[in-house]
């Protein structure tokens, strides 16, 4: 049992203009219980802890000093957001986060207008924000807008983009860069360590400096073509920051955990700046709750947990992971051939790589949240006989889209893609499904797409992919546990183009790419007790398909019915088109294609999300039926 | 007429070994004579002249140097790659360039193993480089890989996201920056603007100052990571350059024509370096000949033109191209409505958005190489009620294809994506080819997605997207000319999800998306003449289909075709999914779907590339041919 939180300053805001009634020696108490309300509500939601300790302070500050919503606060990465929506009117629905109905984990314009730009893939928010920017000074108006950014996210390449448009623009912009606590993470890369050399070698800006720097940059009355020019002359004789260079004025850094510092450069530069500023504050992710400071990874993402000591409440798991299962089989080939090695963009843990860095880290990249560069860096490995894995989760492959066009695939080079949070992902909601990838990489000729059906078929696969070397290879497994199956001591190599017969019927086929296999079974079940006998089949490829089995299902069945995780314009599709183009389809064969609904799919328990879908095995019995024209069992089986 | 050339050096050199044995003195002759040859073969293939004639000391030197093609050397951007290929063992096929059967425009692995990566989209070389720079390291091996990128590529964040991971990496990867001659080309970024300072503050560095330096940075058994240790906090305080910061050594700039300059320099680099290297190179794009040196865009893509004076040969056009007509129609709606605003990734006369950038310059947004910024920095303007115009070719739109799903679809944001180079691309082959945007789009829940079948279709859509305002469209067209329809004054709001029935008939039905409508009004009159009576229709959208339309031609005929210019799981699988899902293919409809063919399809002639994808008027009329088991004409046409 939790103890009744006091909060009698946080009971008083119920929206940020509130906060701004307030003289600013209370923040530090209001911030005290910002944090309180946050611990308890994530201790009975689960979700993103840390990020949000970190930004306590620098969100009160910020609604202190700006007027949201009419200025634009952008939150890369919304999942720091959670003291933000606390403050912007969603107090009482705050432990809801992340439920069916409730609050999205993430900043969400349909949310509130407190959330001008939603985002849940990191590094979006300073081209957002340079948008919105110059939105303001086209519609003459004085409106602030402010990006809020994190330093990993600022690693990636869309953020540098971003800043150097913004530089060349010389727009309105604020970005904060949100720099928390570093030395803790492993840096990932050049500028991580640039960051951190800036935090560690200079102390904070004394408050005098500050000003001074502020009067410098941001001054009375002084042509600022003329101040930037000679700024810049300066900063290239005695070097300036990088972000400098890049055409920002750049304060600090400060002490993100300091009303002291953060409201007087807020203020200053609310009121002076003219172009674009970077203010890089210091925090600490976890800041304020003991355990998730003492943690390495600041509870960066918790279940729910006991208040007072922190322990996570575990699920008890009735199968492995697909993630820890992929890994596991990834060690084993690695043992097996030194030539695989493995890249990972900032997500070591949770894509399992960091089963394979323990064992082999000079064959372990973490290259940052970089996704373009991971895909290409693979390629560059395949082209001199590597056998990288590139372990993305589907809907970051995203990110890397044109470089497996362009370089992996036009050029035929053996890249492996083992694709983690395929399909549905439940807490995270839409930003976070995987529901392209089969689309996407399908219609790339010469790719081998697979999907596996449970975990000992994605063991399988990774032993297949670690084989085959004709060309780029992908495999696709979701969230969450597997079903139990007995697994095998090794992986064994897939025949490529083959898939599987796992029942024989006669009526009714159900072609299944992915885990849906499961619900398939449990649907022939249902279909064979009514009278239609049913065959389910595996097809484990969408890409290239296996011809021959698809032929036979569709020339011995009167109904054939594909199930997928995925959007149109994948395996289905594929079928379909192999089908009609083969003329199979010209004899009267009832086919019927199951795949992702039209629509973003908010988030909810998976099982829920599988019966809007009518992914379930309900939804494919009534696809059958419905194909028959009968809502009853046919009395002697016969629909021809 | 050419004169014969003279070029008894270049006669000499089948391949880089043949350079290494000649005396560094006559070098610059050399170069004479492959800018010569160069510069003659283009004369009769057209293709990119101004990059290779900026680099042809450049290659020569690297050649000369380092021991290629153990040693790995990838060009960024292939099209400099000329001089390269000439020095190459393909010299005798240099008038092959971009040719049916001949030699690639870019680099490319199949052609030559002195194509060690195949790069045609810009900023990828930094990470294959790096790929292969560790693979060398993992090999133990002490082969060296130079990376030769230019400085507007270096602008895009994927090369932002290899630097970083490569400071980080401490690999042995070779970076020439090539900075050609920036003072002609507008910047278009904050990086560009860097750079411009770095080489004008700066006097080419001397010899005794590079020599200085060299022995600084790489230095004589001085432990590595202390003097990096050091040389960081010198740059910390001092200022070192941007590359430094990122964990680069950086020499130069240095003049990128004197082979006085470019020889010590790479021999110290590849004898000493032992970590990642940037050496800043400045060159002059259409260096060494006047005509390309005269001209405002250097010469960077021409068609077959006089060696004497330069003139260009123009091919007569019949029509105006779907490019002046997007940038004409558009230029008329941002008259109508000051809300529209157009975005461009660096290619503002290739998508024709320098036709609006003269008119409204303030509306017009050349972002740079960019296009994952591109996306989300519309998206941020849509946010805010304006209405961006991101125009990008189709092959590059794949590079923000992660922020068109997350940014733009998922918060429903009306940007509007015209998209150019739709389909085939002729000599630019498969990297450049517009294969895959109707499918990646069309499987985004709440997208608009829209083909133009001619140029008067494309002003409609134009308007069509400009009245749009309820979520995100695009609309894609294909590189070069119209058909030559008349032009209405202003293009009509066309219906969402409304196709037309061009011609009526009874048998067959062609339900084209784009412009292959105008080879199915040809197919048609065959078939009508073979008494296939044949009704046509423009679906004009993949997304959403036009039900009402597609359900009748099912209903109404025998057998019904989709045709379409991009890669299964586009257009057809929508409609395919459709009518299986709706049951309408289970009345034995010959339905059959033509888009491209599962193969990476080099470069040709157009019409050459039609007829292999079987998307000609012929190919479609032996489709419809083979699904009615006919070779002949049926003498009644009753085909049921």
């Amino acid at each position: 049992m939790t103890p009744k939180l006091d909060t009698p300053l946080l009971d008083q805001i119920a929206y940020p203009a509130d906060l701004r009634d307030l003289d600013d020696r209370v923040l530090p108490q209001l911030a005290r219980e910002l944090r309180d309300e946050m611990i308890d509500a994530v201790s009975v939601t689960g979700g993103h802890l840390g990020a949000g300790l970190g930004v306590v302070e620098l969100t009160i500050a910020i609604h202190k000093v700006f007027n949201t919503p009419e200025d634009r606060l952008i939150f890369d990465v919304g999942h720091q957001c959670y003291p933000h929506k606390i403050l912007t009117g969603r107090r009482d629905r705050i432990r809801t986060l992340r439920q069916e109905h409730g609050l999205s984990g993430f900043t969400k314009r349909a949310e509130s207008e407190y959330d001008p730009f939603g985002a849940a893939h990191s590094s979006t928010s300073i081209s957002a924000g340079l948008g919105m920017a110059v939105a303001a000074e086209l519609g003459q108006t004085d409106r602030k807008v402010l990006a809020v950014i994190g330093d990993g996210a600022m690693s990636a390449g869309m953020a540098f983009e971003a800043l150097n448009n913004a530089g060349a623009l010389d727009a309105r912009l604020i970005v904060i860069l949100n720099d928390n606590d570093m030395s803790i993470a492993p840096p990932t890369g050049a500028m991580s360590a640039y960051l951190a050399r800036l935090a560690s070698g200079r102390t904070y800006m004394g408050m005098r400096e500050i000003g001074k720097k502020l009067t410098a940059y941001l001054g009375k009355n002084i042509d600022r073509a003329i101040t930037r020019a000679v700024e810049h002359a300066r900063g290239y004789v005695t070097g300036g920051t990088m972000f400098e260079e890049m055409g920002f004025y750049h304060i600090g850094p400060i002490d993100g955990h300091s009303f002291d510092h953060l409201l007087p450069v807020l203020r200053n530069v609310r009121d002076n700046a003219k172009g674009p500023v970077l203010i890089h504050v210091v925090t600490q992710k976890g800041k304020g709750y003991a355990p998730a400071e003492a943690a390495a990874d600041k509870y960066h993402a918790v279940n729910k947990f006991d208040v007072i000591d922190g322990t996570q409440a575990k699920a008890k798991p009735n199968a492995p992971s697909y993630t820890a299962v992929f890994a596991e089989a990834l060690v084993e080939e690695a043992r097996h051939d030194e030539k695989i090695v493995g890249i990972t963009a900032a997500m070591p843990s949770g894509t399992g790589l960091d089963k394979l860095q323990a064992l082999y880290p000079e064959r372990t990249f973490d290259v940052g949240i970089a996704e373009q560069h991971a895909v290409t860096f693979a390629a560059g490995l395949a082209a001199e006989g590597y056998k990288p894995f590139c372990a993305l989760y589907s809907t970051f492959l995203q990110r890397g889209y044109d470089q497996v066009v362009h370089d992996v695939a036009i050029q035929g080079l053996p890249v492996r893609f083992p694709i983690d949070r395929a399909g549905f992902v439940g807490a995270d909601g839409p930003t976070h499904a995987g529901s392209f990838d089969t689309g996407f990489l399908a219609s790339l000729p010469g790719f081998v797409v697979m999907a596996a059906a449970d975990e000992a078929e994605l063991k399988h696969m990774v032993r297949t992919a670690a084989a085959y070397d004709a060309g780029p290879i992908s495999f696709r497994y979701p969230r969450g546990e597997g079903v139990g199956v007995q697994m095998p001591e090794r992986g064994e190599i897939l025949e490529i183009g083959k898939g599987r017969i796992i029942k024989e019927g006669t009526k009714v086929a159900l072609l299944s790419f992915g885990t849906r296999l499961a619900e398939c079974l449990v649907a022939a079940e249902d279909l064979d007790a009514a009278g239609l006998s049913t065959t389910v089949a595996d097809a484990r490829f969408a890409k290239p398909l296996d011809v021959e089995m698809i032929r036979q299902l569709a020339r011995h069945h009167a109904v054939l019915i594909t199930v997928e995780e995925g959007a149109v314009g994948g395996f289905g599709s594929q079928v379909l088109h192999m089908l009609a183009n083969e003329g199979l389809l010209d004899t009267g064969l009832k086919v019927r294609s199951l795949a992702l609904p039209d629509l973003w799919m908010d988030q909810a328990k998976p099982e829920v999300m599988y019966e809007k879908a009518g992914l379930d095995a309900k939804g494919i019995v009534a696809t059958v039926f419905a194909a028959l024209s009968c809502d009853t069992l046919p009395q002697d089986g016969r629909l021809r």
